[in-house]
Formats: C-alpha cells, structure tokens, sequence
C-alpha cells in the first residue's frame, strides 16, 4: 500500500532532498561547509522575508523559541504571551520555568487571540518587555494575525517574538515588515525536510536586547551564535547532513517563489474546506491558518478509528487532536510538499472511512467540491 | 579523487545507514517510532556497557553534557570538573554560566588529570555534589582512567558526570562497572552517524538527585525525558530520520560485538602509533585514547599546509589542533567505520605529505611498521 504523509509536521521531503542527505559525511569546519550554511540562512531569509540575521539550530523548534525567549527576557522581567493552543502554551511555560512574569492573553481552543485583546494586555503591561505569539497554531489550526499584533506591539519598547514553526514556507509571512524581531522554525514542516533542524531571525533591536542579559542558556546562548555569522559557522557540532539536505529544499523554494507557495497554500487550503464544508462536516479553526484544516469528528462517531483505518486501510497518515482535542479533532496539511492531489487523496479516503462507520455521505461531494474550488469555478 | 574522512568526529558513515536515512519520512509519534526509539536505546544500553535508562536528545553532544550538569546540580552549589582541553573545558564553563561553583582540576594539553589529582581534590572539597570528566579528550587525544576516579568518587556522596562523546563505541567503556551516574555520548564519532543525536545515560541516584533540583532548563529538563520513557517517546520532536539511521548502525556494532570493537580500536591505535614512531614523529598524548593518535607536527614542517596537502592531493581529511594547539599538532581517527585499511592510507598519505615538505623520511617506514603491529609480530 501506497503511503501517505498528510500530517501537519513532519511533511513529506522530495525524493532529491533525501537523496543528498544519503551522500557521504564531509567534514563540518571548512569553507565548503560554511558555503552550505551560508546558502541556507540566505534561503532562509528569503522565506521568512526578512534582511535580519538568521541563526540554525540543531534542536526542535521548541528550542528555537527557547533560545529566543531566555536570551530576550532576563528572570524577573515581565512579557506578554498570547496562545491559543498547545504550542503557544508552551512558550508562557518555558517563561515560568526561567523565572520570566509571563502574563498569558489567550482564546479558546479553535479560536485566536485578537489584536484587541493584546491592545488590552498591552494597555494593562506597560512594562512587558516582550510578546510571543503563535503564528499557526499547529494543534488547533488557527492563525493568528501578526502584522496587526506586529503594527501593536512597534510602539512600545517590547520586542515581537513569533513561533512560525508551522507556518513559514507555507502562509504570507513578512518578518521585517510585521516587525517581528525573533521568529522561530523547524526543519519538518513547509521547510519540506526531516525534523533536527531549528532556526531563528533576530533583528537588530533583538540583538541589542540579547547582548544585554545574561542569559541562563549556554547551547542555545544566542551570543555564541552570532559572534559565527560572520564567515557563517556554529558554536556547535551542526546537523550537517540535514543542513545539506535542506540546501536542496530551499533550492526548490526559490525555484518556485514565496508568494507562489503562499498563494497555492492558500488555494489548497480552499479546495480543503470546500470538500469538508461540502461533506457537511464542520471546520473547527477560526479563523484558520492555510497550512492546514482541521476538521470536527462528526457526532457519533469513533474520531481514533476514523484516524486508524484512514492509515491502515488507505495509507493515509493525518493527525488527531491532542490533549483534551484527542478523538475531537483530525487534522490535514496542505503545505511543503503536499500537493493538491495529495489533498485529494486525503478528502477520498475521508469519504470512504465515513461511509465505512455509517457516517451519512454523498459520495464524491467532497472530492467534487474541491476540484471546482481548485479549478477556480 | 577518492575522499577519506579520518577526523574524530565527524567519522564516515556506513552506506546502509545513509541510506536508510534516505527513506521516506514518517510520523514520528506511532508505535513503529516508538519500538524504532526503543531499540535504538536498548542498542545504546549494550554500547555503553550500561543497565541505566538511557534517553535521546536532538542537539549536539554538548547539549547531553549541558542536560547532565544543569540538571544534576542546582545554582550555588559546588562541583569539581577535571579536565585536559577545550572539551572538558567547556563544561566547567556551563556550569560557571549556570552559577555552580566549578573547582577546576586540569592537566596541560596532551596529558591528563590523574586519579591522585582528583583524589586531593575531592579531600579539599568533600561538599562537591558531582564530579564532571572526560572519557577521551577530543581535542588532544589524551584518555582519562574512568576506573579509578569511579572509585574515588563512589566513596563520596557527589555524582559521577562523563563525557564520553569520542569514547562510546570505541575504547573500553563500562558505565555501570566504573559506578558512572550520568554518561553522555553524540552521533557522530564511533557510532557512524552524522552529527545531530545525543544520548544521556542516568543511573538511578542521578535521578533521585535531579528529581530534586529545580532546574533552569525546558528543551534539556531531563525530567521531562524520564516521564516519556516507559513506552518510550520523547518530550520535543526528535530527529526520527537520524535515529532510524543509528538503529542500522547499531546493529553492525551488535553483530561485530563491543568487546570485539574495543579491541580492535586498541589495535587499530597501536598500529598508527608504531607508524607514527617508525617515521621519527612524536605521538602528543599520554596516555592516549584509542579513538584518535595525535601527532606533533616536527619543527620546521607547517602543520597547516600539511593538513591541506593531505585533503587536497590524497583526499585524506585529517583533523588538526584547535586554539593554541592551531598548527601543532594532526589528529588521526581509528574509531567507527574506519578500518585498518583507512588507517594505513592516512599514514601512507602523510609519508608522501611530510616527504614534499622535505622532511627527511625513510618512504614506506610508516606503513611497514603499522602493519608489523596490526600483523600481530
């Protein structure tokens, strides 16, 4: 059976990406290496539309934003962080473990926080030294609007700290003219390669901050990194394998150009919705963010199971819900290098296993509604 | 022109491990990841010579080592950390960065700290709660005796911290023989894999000490480690492609069996040490590791160009010395997928290397007396 990846992190990686990743290990310290690297953070740049420097990590995307939290907040300082989900929750958490006066401005699960919201919290913190937001909160699949936070946030003194672990390479993302200051991502999602890979944009005003606390961090001490940027290297053993992998991907990033994949994303996403809206099935993330859709599991039925037989009798691997979403929610990327067929395949074997399980269907209504979303008509 | 990585770390990788990792990517949350996850660390318990848990982190080694002494040792408390090099260095550095009170105890480069030095050492701090040393010295080659400072430090309430990055899987290692408590160990050198992995193994009174100290760590809380491990998991996404890739690796060392690999590594050294005698060189580190010889460059030879001439005519990549040993001195590794023949075209090169730069060698002494001593006569 033919195997499909269809889950909001890790996504599928073109055959050619794996295939650089299975070429001998070179040496990491010499001037090809640090040429790899510096073809990834320009790529980088490029996706994150930003002229800030960009630092790779080896580490999760968690830590990535650990980074960006610790060396911007010194213990005792108050920040702002807004979430909606599991994986902005766990920024506010890593702020407490570091001693940081986390203040939390959240939304129910489903929902985004508002910009009036953070206008408030803003109002109410003065002192707040820094927000954080989810951009694409992956576990709900709701899209936060970050040039409304970016444009809230630039007149006061904090700095913008944004989780775009699932969103860059996949939704309209414009770190310099959102005036994000750091930005997180991992390799596994639109960034179309394996996970082990992190990275962050830090702006001038970051840097600043960044020089001026002592942070409680020595691998992802942000100052060890940028004094490598320079001729670009690492503080640390670099996953260089996976950063020559990613040269290949980002190659095909460029290739086709940022706003083409965000605009695509933005039509795979339609041609999603159209089929599940069609299938009178309900869409839980509002407002959603164009990486991925995620689905109510209709009344009645076993959400785990639907899960199971679309992987085991179709091959077809899409995501739950997690924590208290668990057997509530499924959830289907459309992003990296899933294409509109994939998203087909994944509607298909939707249909099916609903039928299966008794859920009334009309056959075909899903896969029809998304053609004609996707054909423009 | 044929390409032979000979540094000690990274360290080629075997094919059927490249190109396992070449295969498509899957969830990484599944009963499959998890039986993969599984084995990998019962692969690492059998390496390490050990019964503790063992848990698996994406990061270089040094984020293991910064896990261990970060977790195990609350700020304000004192520490001892022997050390002979940039490595060992580094994690007296960690933890004065995390506010541990660090006693240094070193040796100069190319020797080691001696069990009677720790002994006075643990007799002028009794109120040291872990010890931290380095298994082989990277930097220079030089092997500390884990054995004794395991005996001495048994005796005393204080932790046992090792790093064992260039050690694992190469020389003779036994974690629960030697009374070690915390172990960390990375991808990249004996265990033929790219870099991007770490390991950590935690005796049980590790675990009752980190259990009890509020650590400043989230992406490296070993207790969030430690809770995932029963049907084993891990807290943050971890580097699946990488870890399916040390499963194949693994098995190899599980077939040729680690007292097998140890010996032969033993071997392996001896046989590049009586070369680089036989040519009138002189070996830098006593006592040696067997993962690596280090060679000092002769006076009036540039150890730089040296190392240059070796990659750029023979394609041999050899490693040479870091900060003030810059020049001094070339590194040979004789550890994971390098074998006797690998071995005896690094010596071989440098033969033909040293005679350009005119220094007077008798050609084939080298070779002649590496393979006396591998003949065994």
């Amino acid at each position: 059976m033919k195997f499909r990846l269809l889950t909001p992190g890790p996504t599928p990686v073109p055959e050619e990406t794996l295939l650089e990743m299975a070429r001998p290990v070179p040496y990491h310290r010499t001037p090809e290496a640090r040429a790899v690297l510096r073809e990834v953070l320009e790529g980088l740049q490029y996706v994150l539309q930003t002229k800030n420097d960009v630092v790779a990590l080896t580490s999760s995307g968690t830590g990535a934003l650990e980074a960006a939290l610790v060396c911007s907040v010194p213990r005792g300082a108050k920040a702002i962080c807004a979430y909606a989900g599991r994986f902005g929750e766990r920024w506010h958490k890593i702020w407490k473990t570091f001693g940081v006066e986390s203040i939390p401005v959240t939304a129910p699960p489903g929902r985004a926080v508002t910009a009036a919201q953070l206008e408030r919290a803003l109002a109410d913190h003065p002192d707040a030294v820094a927000v954080c937001a989810v951009h694409s909160e992956t576990s709900t699949g709701v899209k936060h609007d970050l040039a409304a936070f970016g444009k809230l946030i630039a007149r006061t003194p904090a700095l913008f700290i944004v989780d775009a672990i699932s969103s860059a390479g996949a939704l309209e993302l414009r770190t310099d003219d959102w005036q994000i200051d750091l930005l997180g991502t991992g390799s596994q999602k639109a960034l179309m390669m394996p996970p082990g890979l992190a990275f962050l944009s830090v702006s001038p005003k970051a840097w600043t901050r960044i020089e001026s606390v002592q942070a409680p961090a020595f691998y992802f001490d942000l100052k060890r990194y940028r004094a490598k940027l320079k001729d670009p290297d690492t503080p640390f053993t670099p996953a260089h394998t996976l950063l020559r992998g990613l040269q290949v991907s980002l190659k095909r990033i460029r290739e086709k150009g940022i706003t083409n994949i965000w605009q695509e994303c933005s039509r795979l996403a339609a041609a999603a919705r159209a089929a599940v809206q069609a299938l009178g099935l309900e869409l839980f993330a509002d407002p959603p963010a164009e990486g991925l859709t995620s689905i109510k599991v209709p009344a009645g039925t076993d959400g785990l199971q639907l899960l199971s037989k679309l992987e085991k009798q179709h091959g077809l691997k899409l995501a739950g819900g997690q924590d208290e979403l668990k057997g509530k929610i499924v959830r289907l990327a459309h992003m990296g290098h899933i294409d509109y067929f994939d998203v087909l395949a994944g509607i298909a074997g939707l249909e099916l296993v609903l039928m299966e399980l008794g859920h009334p269907i009309r056959p075909g209504s899903g896969v029809a509604a998304a053609q004609h979303s996707w054909a423009g008509c």
